[in-house]
């Protein structure tokens, strides 16, 4: 009963891929890392200093400790030069898990760097599904020269990982896993565990198979250390399982994990043979940049990376044209509605001066009736079962927001114009276009959605067209009618 | 080496709560769920129509096998009516593990009808996380109906559990774990595993303690099972371990969580002490909520809840009114812009008639912007190191957009109004206002974040402001120094 210290673990070998290699100061222990985690400025300071000055053994030192995904935050927050120089004093103990962390156009940088012979290197060093993503990120041609540099067995394999379409469950698998037959018992499969060389640095369940390979079920961890060793994996299996097609879509994989509460799925290929596995630690990236996305898709920013933050300036400004254009279009539409009614505002300023209210309030409503539904579709909360019912709703939302903002908005416009008439149109605009947002802002996502396409990539558009016309068109329609 | 069929669980005794009691049918293997994992809405309607046809028997049937989530899924499908008439039906199995997955407002609605003594009871087979997140959620009239009901030591953990702060590491922790001294073999930690009754149902690391009961690091249990017997729990022990201190923020465990791609972490109180664990499955809605919600913010839904779709319209239109009323301040803002050059729109009508498109293209880059930077915020991609850079770059990206977008629709109100000065003035306020836009979209996040508030929550509000008052200034003041 002696030893309230804890032997540190024996540096025996190389670090495997995969198994951290370098874990991270604790909290207050070190100078690299804040309290939330999170790399500290002045540390990243002191790497680049160290760099600039060419003294590569102080960077070296500066940077040993750092656990694999905050030397990909530290490679991302130098600038390109210091970037380069960085990854040339860490070529020869470089740690291959860094590359998955990376936003894409900083890869590009350290691949330049790295060069070809040692980026593939590097690549082959990776767990199936890191090095098949990294792969799928590269150029065609870029790709081609890495994987020519790697040994053939390597090469087939992430050849056939990047053969799955990019938004399947056949990217995100990992091929390395724990199976073995039905009929073993929890002390065969422990043997076979502590014996083998050839099993996985990490897994997180076993799989139990039929003769011919095709998945029964899966056994958790805990559930083998809590069972006595004569006691069947058949026994302990979960044969209830969810088997995931290599070809399902990466969302539905992400939905079926959230759904579920599982934190390892089997993958079958068409014949229903085991060919790879899926963890949650693959599915929390998808779940945080699909949602994410949501957003960026939402405000018009195309991302096709999981970062736009590093590209360069002619790219990101390029990237948003397409967005912008679009909207032009619609702003210019906007305009030729004012158009019509060009007379009007000549005989009658006021409504020059009163006219954008309504339609930047129904655009405003439209957008969080919208937001809230492409939410409930990513999410899967909104369906064929209740969106008749979510839509009248909405409807309602709108008439009775509607009903309220009427009666603030023609009390001011009455307030400063001192027109009794001028407050009842304004009023009446904005519960018309207050409806119409509602109806479009629930209408327009689940249309696209039915028709297959992402309501947060082009319904703001629509939504913005329908806010606009309304928006104006009512306000000045009415008022040339009532009114002059 | 027979038996190419599974035999199936026994089984014995009630279900287990935290362990999958129901799990769900195979694909294509039953009527209750597509081949996306999702309820099929012809199954719903059948489940409604057993319950309004009183027929509670079949509707028992139906939903026998569904696995907990998609009984919630389910539960929130059905209207307030049939809801009720489900949980009559299911009552006395009904499985507690439902509640967690619920919408608030659904929740709501299934307390009445379990009531509260049923509602106690199933509060109390919950995991404590589980048990504290829906107490949580409760009014605090409720809550306290609700834990007087309960064992004295369950409402203990309960009440501990709540006294954390909502968004800390404390409610978001599991008080079940298993912790062993360090200086237990492998061997010896399996026994008490396999002897014990007292461990939790499940588990993804065991956790070795020094004897004062702080964690001294994280057994992955993949490790136990690659390890022999006599092997030193503390010689496979990843002593470098994250121990996240009880009242750390949720969203600073969740990037811990995907910075690390750890799946367990240990909690400790302020004397150092092992008081719970987090797991990956707890830190994965975490991550999706905020993920989520940043969009809902940056459009004014304020969902103080997972979901406002199960909102009641009042409800709905209320949380929602807040937000309209800011943006009316804004758009009353623009009308006095608008206000100030009345007689020059009087003068010239062409003035009105192209005056929103500066200020909506302004509004459309900024939020290109903006939601970049949310999102990097989110993310901590951006920081310290890098802000300065990024904002430079979004200040370029303005000015090239601008200019391109300056002679896109000055060529287009040349055209229209045939009126060169006014192609020009368009073009210069285009200009102006995308760089203004590029300005504000970066800096006032930024700024809203060192401030310690939310960027999501307000900084479209900000931006508007600057983008509708450059946007209206720049155009309709240089046409009137200009043109007039």
């Amino acid at each position: 009963m002696t030893g309230t210290e804890v032997p540190s673990q024996p540096q025996g070998g190389p670090p495997q891929a995969g198994a951290p290699a370098h874990a991270s100061p604790l909290i207050g222990d070190g100078d690299a890392l804040d309290e939330g985690f999170e790399l500290d400025p002045a540390f990243v300071e002191d790497v680049a200093a160290a760099l600039r000055a060419d003294d590569k053994g102080l960077a070296r030192t500066l940077v040993a400790d750092l656990h694999y995904a905050d030397m990909a935050d530290l490679l991302e927050r130098l600038d390109g030069e210091d970037r380069r120089l960085l990854v040339d004093a860490i070529r020869d103990d470089f740690n291959a898990d860094v590359l998955p962390e990376l936003a894409g156009d900083v890869r590009d940088d350290v691949m330049d760097a790295l060069g070809f012979e040692d980026f593939a290197v590097a690549l082959t060093e990776l767990d199936s599904d890191d090095a098949v993503y990294v792969a799928g990120k590269l150029d065609a041609d870029e790709r081609e020269k890495i994987l020519s540099r790697m040994p053939q067995a390597t090469r087939a394999l992430i050849e056939q990982g990047l053969s799955y379409a990019e938004s399947s469950a056949g990217r995100l698998m990992q091929r390395e896993l724990v199976a073995v037959p039905n009929y073993w018992t929890v002390g065969e499969t422990i043997d076979y565990l502590r014996s083998t060389r050839s099993s996985p640095d990490k897994f997180h369940a076993v799989f139990v198979v039929d003769p011919r390979h095709r998945p029964q079920g899966v056994v958790e961890l805990h559930r083998m250390l809590t069972s006595k060793r004569p006691v069947k994996m058949a026994d302990i299996v979960d044969p209830e399982i969810d088997v995931i097609p290599v070809d399902m879509e990466r969302d539905e994989v992400a939905f079926l994990f959230r759904q579920r509460n599982i934190s390892a799925a089997p993958v079958a290929d068409k014949s229903g043979r085991l060919i790879g596995q899926i963890t949650i630690d693959d599915v929390v990236d998808v779940i945080e940049e699909d949602a994410g996305q949501e957003m960026l898709k939402m405000a018009g920013v195309r991302a096709t990376d999981d970062s736009s933050l590093y590209r360069s300036i002619m790219t990101t400004a390029q990237s948003r044209f397409l967005w912008l254009v679009v909207n032009l279009g619609t702003a210019f539409l906007a305009s030729s509605v004012i158009g019509v009614f060009e007379k009007s505002i000549e005989q009658l300023s006021a409504l020059a001066v009163l006219m954008p209210i309504c339609a930047s309030m129904g655009g405003n409503a439209g957008t969080q009736t919208l937001a809230t539904v492409v939410r409930a579709l990513g999410t899967r909360d909104l369906n064929a079962n209740n969106a008749l019912r979510i839509a009248w709703k909405e409807i309602f939302v709108g008439l009775i927001n509607g009903l309220l903002f009427a009666v603030i908005t023609g009390v001011i416009a009455y307030l400063w114009f001192h027109d009794q008439m001028l407050a009842v149109v304004i009023g009446t605009a904005m519960v018309t276009n207050l409806i119409a947002a509602g109806f479009a802002g629930i209408t327009i996502p689940l249309v696209l959605d039915r028709w297959g396409l992402d309501p947060a990539d082009s319904a703001v558009v629509f939504l913005t067209t329908v806010t606009v016309v309304v928006g104006f068109f009512s306000f000045l329609g009415l008022a040339t009618w009532i009114m002059l």
